[in-house]
């Protein structure tokens, strides 16, 4: 089937460069991108035709790290420690979704509101439960949000009532791995919450489970200085916090490592190596006062660097959000580098969001032809001037101002899943 | 006319303190308030009765510094340092205001803006146009929003479409003040723009005004490192910026003072001393680069502090909003200084965007006796698991999530001015 779209295109086809294409179109074939530009391609005049007309069509987003079971508590508890953090409003929080009715009702909420601000691909961590974890993938595979949904592995440092023993934790990952549907949109993926939460034995065992079924692994690296000393207490054997998790084979190529705040040179190199993703949290890293990561120096050192909302250590959902605090972020950077150190601008910002997450889910670069198309439509009409300004500048505002009532339609590999 | 509103009452009476009355009353004589507490008052059972049930009876906000003109601007032109954002952005979208008709416009917006997200106070900058600022002020009271608006004085430095000449500069103001009713909610305030931006003719001048007329002043002071040594060149005879007011009178009780983020000991205790009033505006000074301002310090020190969305230097007009991006900044600076300082806890941001700036209007401590009332009511039930949560919880999360939409209703003076 083919369909035209119609309107400002904007994307980041590369890191720091917006292509915009005003009064464009974008053509469709089965909901995979055909070509875009200025011109209706040749042969296209018959197709079904939507006409954004002023709007703007821009890349939907990727959100590379998000706890779903703490959904409930976003935007509490942000006067607390980390540790007190934890043990006050989380493991309870988590420890709820024993419960699959409220993790049915949670979950649902939760994806209509990741779809309402236009993030349709996820890197996201579950609860320990196994009921709960299959809510959270059939809710997201409903909704139409694609990704990694993974059962938290934690088999020691939890809470009375958010633990899970070794065998158990091992038992009901490869019920739950065996139980995924390969041809589903959300897939799973292994997800030792972090070193403090899991045992030798079990991150053995999640290791061989990687390499026997070719599975990709998402955990925590280098949040804060006392996770990091703790991990050494706990590893004596291992120079620094990434080697916990390599020893056992779950470092390697498309692992995602959420905030890596602290990682030093030879950490970053590590992560280089390996091709590990790091999702910066930009807004998580500041309420927990873990620091401010430098993202710059690991663009410049040639990391992949993708955004994650960290929900509910972080407190903002929609990624336009997420984006203006890594560009905020990275502006302190400067600052506390002593405006030594770039910051990011609101092109590169963007393309974090979207482009750079994308290619964990093997989309090309921007809008590429042969991609599942990935999209929002943005109405900005109700601004003040609209008429007046640039489709960049109109873009800019977007991203430090619109929400979820401006995005008026959202497509997800192909499929419009709002509007 | 008495009236009693009810439901969950929630007040910051001093820095730090939060009171909540849960399923309180809310007694107005004739908008003012007479009393709130647990029970209705004896005699008080005839009273109009406006039933909130489960909603949250806030504070409104006060925003101590903004840029009205602004506004089409607000949320773009992010990634250009301090003097090119003047000229490429500011300047431009400033000097449009000459034209009345495209103000009354974007001022009526800007209004209802203000007043849907719950901000009843404002001391706000106009351009330098008479007639705007006339227009600016009008719209303001139309809306229902109380304060102080400024025609900017500006007759250096400025650029070819936006300066006045001194004698103009002296003229329309004394026609403006000439032209204020004194009866209105919104009055007039002495604005020389900044040290920069003004002779020291027109600086002499304005002081002769304020003490004459007993008139407040607003201005800028040290927000960014350059600014502060051209400041230096231009008044080689003053040791500090501050002094560069204080020399004409500038720099008097009640005088608010946006930004002082690069403020040191010394300028810090001459604010002190002075009674003048900071306005941190913690957004603007990220997204503009110009550093994190002290503000555990000042507040240790006995200075004055409010919160301005310094709107477009900063992006976010909700004050809630702005209101979080102060604890932000805190627990930024918190790691900046190696964890060496407190950070602002969600009750203390919240005094700094409800009583610190309402004392500046005359009202007392929270919602005080007396007072015309300021308030909004939140409904937050459409979040997930309100009905479990507590109030303080609640009041938490609206801070970081609420959005106008949340905002049921608004008082200002006493009078419903939304919902």
């Amino acid at each position: 089937m083919r369909q035209v779209l119609h309107g400002h295109i904007i994307h980041a086809p590369e890191l720091g460069k917006l292509e915009i294409i005003e009064n464009g179109y974008m053509h469709l074939e089965d909901g995979r991108i055909a070509g875009l530009g200025q011109e209706l391609l040749p042969g296209w005049a018959d197709g079904e035709r939507v006409d954004y007309g002023d709007r703007l069509i821009m890349q939907s987003f990727c959100d590379m790290h998000l706890h779903a079971p703490q959904y409930p508590m976003l935007g509490m508890g942000m006067d607390l420690p980390l540790l007190e953090w934890l043990n006050t409003y989380t493991f309870k929080t988590e420890a709820r979704f024993k419960d699959v009715d409220y993790a049915r009702e949670v979950y649902r909420r939760l994806a209509q509101e990741l779809v309402s601000n236009g993030t349709t691909r996820v890197c996201a961590f579950s609860s320990l439960h196994l009921e709960s974890t299959r809510v959270l993938m059939e809710e997201f595979e409903k909704a139409g949000i694609c990704g990694y949904v993974g059962k938290v592995n934690m088999d020691r440092n939890g809470s009375p009532e958010l633990e899970e023993t070794t065998e158990d934790s091992i038992r009901d990952t490869i019920a739950w791995l065996d139980g995924c549907d390969p041809s589903a949109h959300i897939q799973p993926i292994l997800t030792p919450r972090f070193t403090p939460s899991c045992t030798d034995e079990l991150m053995a065992e999640l290791g061989r489970l990687a390499k026997a079924r070719g599975l990709r692994v998402q955990s925590h690296l280098s949040e804060n200085t006392s996770e990091i000393a703790w991990v050494r207490e706990l590893h004596p054997d291992c120079p620094q916090y990434w080697e916990s998790y390599e020893k056992y084979g779950l470092f390697g190529s498309h692992t995602v490592m959420a905030h890596c705040v602290h990682s030093d040179a030879r950490e970053r190199e590590a992560i280089r190596r390996n091709n590990v993703v790091v999702a910066h949290c930009p807004d998580s890293n500041i309420n927990l006062i873990s620091g401010v990561a430098p993202i710059r120096r690991m663009l410049d050192e040639g990391i992949w660097v993708t955004l994650g909302s960290d929900i509910a250590g972080g407190a903002i959902l929609p990624m336009m959000g997420v984006i203006a605090s890594a560009i905020r972020s990275s502006k302190v950077r400067r600052i506390s580098e002593n405006w030594g150190v770039d910051f990011l601008t609101v092109a590169e910002g963007y393309y974090l969001g979207t482009t750079s997450g994308a290619k964990y889910f093997g989309s090309g670069n921007g809008f590429a032809c042969g991609d599942g198309l990935h999209a929002i439509v943005i109405d900005d009409r109700h601004y003040v001037d609209t008429g007046r300004l640039s489709v960049r500048d109109r873009f800019e505002r977007a991203i430090y101002r619109a929400d979820a009532n401006d995005i008026k339609a959202v497509y997800s590999e192909g499929r419009k899943i709002k509007g």
